[in-house]
């Protein structure tokens, strides 16, 4: 059930807590984004699974995005079944059923895949026999210093060519460094994406090894794809965060020739009980992921927010001369980490004219909400 | 949308991730913990923000549990939609809005509620005043230990005397200590509770000066409700993970005299890339919850979780001898902590006669999964 979006009426109308976006804000986002790409001749593909709503991806494709990424199959469903047509699961599927989805979805929307094994691509194959007329562009994944998913970028070129005899259309490489959006200088992160470089390069020259062309690096996201823009190697970017930002994001020191993005995604949270020393708040951790640290408290730096489990958050302040809010009041907070906070929420509420004196302007699905599998 | 969840076949067949009850192992839980309360002679009240399910809350109270505990409004809403007739809501709500939903709530099932705040009851009594002929029973809830909600004990007298005067029914105290629950070794969670009754008898002796009656004091959660039983001064038991248990119960020490709870909720995940030194799973933290730490792998202690982010887990050997899940195997892990875990999903698969060799016997709905407000 959708929290109650009360459409027209004041920002301060919301119940309580509920997942609240400034429109103004996340489309100067949007448009950010978009012309920065733009400006530098690449493609923009941004994540989905940021924000998992056929809406707000139908505004980044609408500002010059080529399509989306997704995480997972039922993202990718989700989505498609939305209105979007345009689509890279950007990580890797074994499960032959769930390659069979992977296939049927291959025929209603333009569709890419990732892969890094033998066996994934054997499988992938095996399940576009069945719905001939689809196709689908595979993407090699290659480990680039997250320690995650991704073959060794010395095996790309015998994946590519796996690929290649498979009778699959292979796509490029997907290159992605998660870890390296979250150091806090743009020099650990320019040098952790130079790093990355190093083996996209190793990965080109095996697939050139194997006489294979290699049509697309995709990568890249919020916190470095000025460093992968500047490599020259990277040609689609990924970035997801940018869209919304949050508390982690924010704590990054900024690099050199980015645009600011701004916090556009919140927590509308009250007060329901207070003491002399702190203010609690209605809103804890099933409402707000805190994988990535705690909420921030919005316009209000002199009050911490402490953890106070899964339904409260414990306001205290940090002086003396600290205003605490009263019984019954308002605390806008920012998320820790903005993709698996919607992730809890089935529906985002688009608020426009600022926070405070704003009004509801739409609610906003979480379409692919808990879309796990 | 559902996770899929064949019902008849063997558990194998339910696609990953998925949140999985060992339904026998959760019916053990479920009967032993009955068995406790009612040997110690207490009500048994488990709280239901643990499994936000109306066909577990059933199960509990087909076994003995005079109705359950919710957090939310909007919880207690859905579960007395799915046929729940007893539930105290055992938070506090301010905003008035929410307290007309309470009264409404009231004329539809027995309803309680916390307040611990002159401005609570006053709004409360305001909101029953519209719903003519409905009851809700007033628990004060005092601080005793965790620092969030609650009023200072020496203030229950007040406020108790504020519940009666306002014409509403005052129930007793709400005196839960949620910190104590994961205080490691026995002795440390006897003494906070140990603390914790000191504030109860202050509370009761605060009551007495107004010549009020306090009728019951309800509390307690799965790590320490020994040590409340062995008070003798509550009458209810709240807890709630029982039925399902983590992995951060299962690191606390057991206690004396305490049933022993089994695991019964698991991640199904499935390995989709594998390299010499890791198996990356299907499963990150928009999957399973890591505010009480990482996953366990179940049956697989040499096998350590590593946090791969919102949609994967890196599973590496904690000794050489120790042997790696292949590409497309099957992992089993606990979840760190069980409340926010299911809140996550839809649904919940409920297998009979074990994980590995079980069969899908029904689809449990998570009626209350994201019922924030």
């Amino acid at each position: 059930m959708a929290p109650v979006a009360p459409i027209g009426q004041p920002a301060a109308a919301i119940d309580t807590p509920a997942l609240v976006v400034d429109l103004d804000a996340m489309e100067r986002n949007i448009a950010a984004m978009a012309d920065d790409a733009r400006r530098r001749g690449l493609r923009l593909r941004p994540h989905a699974k940021t924000h998992k709503s056929a809406w707000i991806a139908a505004q980044q494709i609408a500002a010059g995005a080529v399509g989306v990424c997704v995480q997972k199959t039922g993202e990718a469903e989700a989505l498609a079944a939305a209105g979007v047509d345009d689509i890279f699961i950007s990580n890797e599927v074994i499960d032959a059923g769930k390659l069979a989805r992977v296939a049927a979805l291959a025929c209603r929307c333009r569709l890419a895949l990732a892969v890094d094994s033998a066996l994934g691509i054997e499988r992938l194959a095996a399940a576009m026999l069945c719905e001939p007329g689809a196709t689908i562009a595979v993407f090699v994944e290659i480990d680039v210093g997250q320690g995650r998913c991704g073959a060794d970028a010395t095996q790309a070129g015998v994946l590519a060519r796996a690929v290649a005899d498979a009778g699959l259309s292979f796509a490029g490489l997907q290159a992605y460094h998660g870890r390296a959006q979250h150091l806090r200088s743009s020099a650990e992160r320019a040098a952790a994406i130079g790093l990355a470089a190093e083996r996209v390069r190793l990965a080109q020259a095996a697939i050139a090894a194997q006489g294979l062309a290699c049509p697309l690096i995709s990568g890249a996201g919020t916190g470095s794809f000025v460093h992968e823009s500047e490599s020259g190697l990277w040609g689609e970017l990924q970035a997801g965060s940018y869209v919304f930002m949050d508390r982690d994001y924010a704590d990054n020191a900024p690099t050199d020739g980015a645009p600011r993005f701004e916090h556009a995604l919140f927590v509308k949270s009250q007060v329901i009980s207070r003491s002399a020393d702190r203010a609690i708040v209605d809103a804890g951790h099933k409402c707000h992921a805190i994988d990535s640290g705690l909420p921030g408290v919005w316009d209000a730096p002199e009050l911490e927010f402490g953890n106070g489990g899964d339904e409260h958050g414990i306001l205290r302040r940090r002086s003396v001369s600290a205003r605490l809010p009263a019984l019954g009041e308002t605390v806008w907070l920012v998320p820790g980490h903005c993709d698996p906070t919607v992730n809890l929420h089935d529906a985002l509420i688009g608020v426009r004219g600022g926070l405070a004196r704003g009004v509801v302007e739409r609610l906003i699905a979480v379409d692919a909400r808990g879309r796990l599998t």
